[in-house]
């Protein structure tokens, strides 16, 4: 592969450059911008590389974009998303999020580390490979989404109906990073996701707070029905839910405790004194993995400037996400949050369901697993640290594991690279290993090694 | 008064264009937007009336306009206030809140209703006072802020270092509005306040939700803390607090008993289909007047914005503020909730006090009650509502009781007002009819009728 390394130093600059026109076009899917000016661009890079290319439409959507190249007795599948979480609060911001800026090595932008960067790192490694080694050694199939920071919505009806274009013997999923000490990490799956709204009414506009001896606030009703749900161990109180909680197995408590953990340097990265229930070792990272969340994204009511303003609200919105370990899906969390509320009389609160995903789960004895751990020591030059799930989410269940496909993720991120937050970003250097380790993924899974 | 009411008639639509005037400048003091100017044309339209007036300075805040005019062995306070509460939520106006716009009567615009229609009235009644009846019967004072909408931060030291100044026989206090059933008001004191802010922080920037596992969410410390603040029946829970608040007297309770409370009309205007606590009747009266309150006017936290986003926020805040009966003094209420927070384990959530004010009361059998009392008799042709206590605040206490002033408010407001709220309005014909009360109030508590 050293032609190949050789290839990818010779075209750095070019590469940062392609990376940063990705990142400077917008494309924030929760606010419908810049979608697709964004899939037009990277229909483009793909058929630079001669890439049978397509843009497929979907209801309302932005339009998946599918790629096909390459032949052999084994077929890749790479899953990226073009789309970007909305950049706010923008104030907090060292560069602006859709300018991308170079500082000390780094790449600042919204979308960079999440998931502008992999998408682009697994298209430099094929025009590398084809460039230095020839004929890719499999058959690669690309399927970039637009939705994914909205939940995917139209990804399962898709897979299903394009089962066919999307068969393949091993995914390479969206995104990964190194861990705290500089490890590559890789991980087998990841949580579901069930993200709602709770909306509250109470008079029909906003009023004089002096009227709140009288007249109902919504944001109390709120704060009242959460208060419900979770208790101040962070124990999840919805009626019934924790009953579908499994504990991990032994093997995957086995997993978990060869996970280097480095906790100190986690906390001091979120400059937090503890974790929750000041749990510490194999506990946090158990909770971490294995249990469900139900947090607070967002809470909106009344006057959110500076200074006194004496109002009573008339409306107030709460954004909630549960975080799914395997068995809980999420129409049964939505229905057994339903039911909580309905129980305690708070009738009155809108459940509004905003998007949802199943979680998903890779075995390890496969070979794109064991392709992507060996691939993983010759680049980075150590074994990666192999996760059994992911804390986060994404739409892994329709697009491979209903369709047979083991999947497993890595990519170009690092601890630091503060995805869905101000100053998210990637090292360069990150941005090249990434590129090596894709094109040394497609040299052992293309030719069986 | 025949000639004083026909002086109103025929300059009529110049007082309407010198309110629009007033109305046009913005004065937001929570934002500190537009307030000196907005003195300026105050002190102006002050000087006109050959008032002496002067523009006293406040430490860091806008200054006081004060001023005097006439002779007689009483003296009248007026008390008003140049400052407006911010315009948001401005999707919700139907024309811009600082661009005064005339629909079916009504003009619309933030602060019309409070407080800048009842300011100017009372100066368009002593033009017209002056123009045709010659000199004022009486003494009459200014003392116009610019701080009211933020809790009045500088009145009480003011107050206390210029009682001669304020001295007076009476102060007319600075709004008031006729009822549901265009019943003229007139209220004989005020609750307290004790505004404040709530802020947790949790992780030094705003992180991926995934990690809700083991960091901490500083929205859900405040729904926590805020759940121990109040329960679902609107019951103060705040140790201690309740304990400060009396029962009203038998006096008082026949008060209540006499004002007209038209509750249908009242939650038809709300849209609400019934009060707190299911409660009708005087039953409803007494806790608007006699209870204190514990009100979220603001809550944020996280992602606002339309759509998902996954965000685990590193801040949270809340605006609160307690309406204060006699007896909760401001101190003493932000002293229970620390005690209750720090009994609670709270100690992470600062508590930021923003404003307070005191409540006040004035006896019913004094001269310059029994005058308005009479002059609304006059010019409403009806007995006025008299209110023992109004629900909302104000600085009555450090510039009226304090000094041993009577005080009693009135003004041109009416039910549906929206103060503090979209659509601020007032009616025009309840303008001329303000000016009118306050030509009978010179007249009757100058002459000692």
């Amino acid at each position: 592969m050293e032609i190949f390394n050789a290839y990818i130093e010779a075209n750095a600059e070019r590469f940062i450059e392609e990376l940063k026109q990705l990142c400077r076009q917008p494309s924030v899917a929760a606010q419908g911008i810049g979608l697709e000016e964004m899939a037009e661009l990277v229909r483009t890079k793909l058929k630079k590389l001669g890439v049978e290319v397509r843009l497929m439409p979907v209801d309302d959507g932005p339009p998946v974009i599918y790629g096909q190249l390459g032949e052999g007795k084994r077929t890749l599948l790479f899953y990226n998303h073009y789309d970007v979480q909305p950049p706010d609060p923008l104030d907090l911001w060292e560069s602006e999020p859709f300018s991308p800026q170079i500082r000390e090595g780094k790449l600042y932008a919204r979308g960079v580390a999440d998931n502008k960067g992999d998408l682009l790192a697994r298209l430099h490694a094929v025009e590398a490979y084809q460039a230095t080694l020839g004929e890719l050694p499999l058959t690669i199939r690309w399927f970039f989404e637009g939705e994914e920071e909205v939940g995917s919505p139209h990804l399962a009806t898709f897979a299903a109906e394009h089962a066919d274009l999307l068969a393949a013997d091993g995914c390479m999923w969206e995104a990964g990073r190194k861990d705290e000490s500089e490890r590559p990490t890789i991980a087998l799956g990841l949580k579901g996701i069930m993200y709602l709204e709770l909306r509250a009414h109470g008079a029909a506009s906003d009023l004089h707070s002096s009227l709140a001896t009288i007249v109902p606030n919504p944001a109390w009703r709120l704060v009242w029905a959460l208060s419900t749900f979770k208790d101040e161990n962070d124990n999840i109180l919805v009626d019934g839910l924790m009953d579908h909680v499994t504990e991990p197995t032994a093997a995957e408590l086995e997993m978990l405790a060869a996970i280097p953990f480095e906790e100190e340097k986690v906390r001091a990265r979120f400059g937090i004194p503890h974790f929750i229930r000041g749990l510490t070792g194999v506990q946090a990272l158990k909770k971490h993995l294995y249990e469900p969340t139900c947090t607070i994204c967002g809470f909106k009511a009344g006057y959110l400037e500076q200074g006194t303003k004496t109002v009573l609200p008339s409306t107030a919105m709460v954004k909630l996400d549960f975080r799914l370990v395997p068995n809980l899906e999420p129409d049964l969390v939505l229905e057994l949050l339903r039911q909580h509320l309905r129980k305690r009389g708070f009738t009155d609160i809108e459940v509004v369901p905003m998007s949802k995903e199943h979680s998903a789960k890779t075995m390890f004895d496969t070979p794109i697993v064991k392709a992507a751990i060996s691939a993983a020591k010759v680049v980075y030059g150590q074994n990666p640290v192999v996760y059994p799930l992911m804390a986060g989410s994404g739409p892994m269940y329709p697009l491979t594991q209903a369709l047979g496909t083991p999947a497993f993720s890595a990519g170009v991120g690092y601890a630091d690279s503060n995805v869905h937050a101000p100053n998210e970003n990637i090292r360069l250097e990150d941005y090249f290993e990434g590129i090596r380790f894709v094109g040394e993924l497609i040299r052992q899974f293309g030719t069986g090694n």
